[in-house]
């Protein structure tokens, strides 16, 4: 590469998202899109859109948007930051709250952009390795090489795995960290609790949300941080003049005030939740305890990079991480009932030509299965 | 501000955009958006949106929209990205091209969005004063300072001036500069001539486009860079995983198609500028040549800042920068005939009153017209 480019963006790789094909026959379970559309208030909002609003620039402060945010956490505007994204969040922390001799610490595996925002910024990263079965790390000696981090980035329900953390561990971590801690909740309207209390409550936590998954609405880009006024500020202070479009603005506002329609989104895609996990386990999968709407989870029968390519030919996407600690795994999006029964045609299918080809792959490695398989509702 | 921010982010100001208020009634001449609503294939474009398209990742590389891009600007898909508009794509450069320990350049007066970026990296700047009247810097001398920079930041034709640099001598800097050049060419749809060529011969030149003005799109954000393979590469890196939402894409593609609309609305533009620019003349202003879609105007029978105050309360806002060397001045967006006929009624009003009210403020300053003069068609 040209020596304009500098030394550090040179040498790091770039994060790599989820395939988007154009087709789209194909059965999509690989980047945890919502299978359902977005709210009628939102398709409504979308025919409300003029030449004016496309014309002039949009309000640089989300002030409405931020307001109707506000009233559903019951917290102050001052209180909430709107991004292209949460990703664009995420980014912007890795600016404002790490000195350039700091350090950005996570957990191992998760969301694997945070090493390469450590890697844009050039700073340090201290990617600390979590417990067995993916659960929080068992040695407080594991999480003692978080303490001179600047940023702790915790995405909770963790992915790519779904596990969702003990409260009490993340308070604790929260309360006891030198730096800023950013939870990022992108799946937690999935889950069966929150940290946004912890949020509005510590100086030095941030929650974020994403209005890609319980909302329907990847396509627009809007996420948020909430936490107190002094990190939002500094978010506000360092942004694009004009982050967050016009259309985004508005559609995301009719999406936030429908709270039912994305309650009921969400009971559906948990109950399919609860079938995939069912389905899978009775497939001979290990099933790790999903928060989210995706299922991470473990084949026996059929190696998981073959199984992966396998549903590929046959246009169904999910993803496969080839990473030491998840190389084993599939993360599969809950999607509709009818694309969850197509999948799972597919993978029995594919296994049984496998038993057929060569003998059964031995499992070498055991999981707790106790707490998280009953938690697989 | 708490201990949790970054030093340099405590000490920085934050850039300051132009009043967007809610009141659609105002004529607003602050912030140069188009007066005229965008293409009716935009329209169209956006009555295509469907649920689908709301509930999905956007294309992460935008590959439709920059394959239209390059074929207008008749170069290949791999030498276009695209951003959240220009403006992240500015922030991203400072990110790819500039070591810790290195520099920025630009001229001053200019965007001053400039010295915000280096200062959110960190990093040092210099500030390259313009000639008279703001044309390039008249020695040498001046330009030598920006030397050991690793990026210069140009918009040509310059904001807030509106004027247009000549172009050997952009294209002599572009050659003999160590570093990356950013040509910010927002406004060049409504300029004589444009470096486009330069980005597309020389490997350390980029260019820099956006739909909010001779598009009418403000309220989308998109903005594209064109440039050498290796400096594209180098922003698709660093950029957010979805930077340009499904929306913008589509919407953006639509509007670049209709070239001839665009244009035309180009022609109505700068033939309203030259009306506005004659009439500001009679009314004792001293008009900066402009190729831009405002007009940088010094009145001498009124105060600039007292006139911009007196405008507001009518509801008319102007842009006012209270540097040094634009205090006298106002930048005034090329509205529709109507609006600036608004405002020229008003400024003659007011103009009057104030005669009225004390003497005529001494002009003590001079500026060169002969080409200026001239140029304003």
């Amino acid at each position: 590469m040209s020596s304009f480019v500098r030394t550090c963006i040179k040498r790091m790789r770039a994060y790599v998202p989820g395939e988007q094909p154009a087709d789209i026959s194909v059965i999509k379970l690989n980047t945890n899109e919502n299978p359902y559309p977005p709210s009628p208030a939102v398709l409504q909002a979308l025919k409300r859109i003029n030449a004016d609003m496309l014309r002039r620039y949009p309000a640089p402060e989300c002030k409405i948007l931020r307001a109707v945010i506000a009233k559903v956490h019951r917290c102050l505007p001052e209180q909430v930051f709107v991004g292209n994204g949460s990703d664009e969040i995420l980014a912007l922390c890795s600016r404002a709250f790490v000195e350039d001799s700091g350090r950005i610490a996570f957990f191992e595996p998760s969301y694997s952009l945070y090493p390469v925002l450590a890697r844009i910024r050039n700073v340090r990263f201290r990617a600390i390795p979590l417990g067995q079965d993916f659960s929080w790390p068992d040695s407080p000696q594991k999480m003692h090489a978080a303490g001179s981090a600047d940023l702790f980035y915790m995405t909770n329900p963790n992915a790519p795995t779904g596990v969702l953390y003990p409260k009490q561990e993340v308070a604790r971590l929260c309360k006891c960290f030198a730096g800023v801690v950013v939870l990022d909740e992108a799946y937690v309207d999935f889950a069966s609790k929150n940290c946004l209390d912890l949020a509005l409550k510590l100086k030095n936590t941030l929650v974020l949300r994403t209005l890609s998954k319980s909302y329907s609405l990847a396509g627009l880009r809007v996420g948020y941080a909430i936490g107190s006024k002094e990190l939002i500020a500094a978010l506000f202070k360092i942004k694009d003049s004009y982050n967050v479009d016009a259309v985004g603005q508005s559609l995301a506002a009719a999406a936030i005030k429908d709270q039912a329609y994305m309650r009921a989104n969400v009971r559906r895609i948990t109950a399919t939740r609860r079938k995939l996990g069912r389905a899978l386990a009775a497939l001979g999968f290990v099933v790790l305890p999903s928060d989210a709407n995706f299922v991470f989870a473990r084949p026996t029968r059929i190696n998981a990079e073959n199984l992966y390519r396998r549903l590929r030919e046959r246009n169904i996407l999910v993803r496969y991480f080839a990473g030491k600690e998840t190389r084993d795994f599939l993360r599969i999006t809950v999607g509709t009932d009818e694309q969850i029964n197509k999948l799972l045609k597919a993978v029995a299918a594919l296994q049984r030509s496998e038993v057929r080809g060569q003998k059964s792959l031995t499992d070498t490695r055991t999981y707790r299965l106790g707490q998280a398989g009953a938690r697989i509702k």
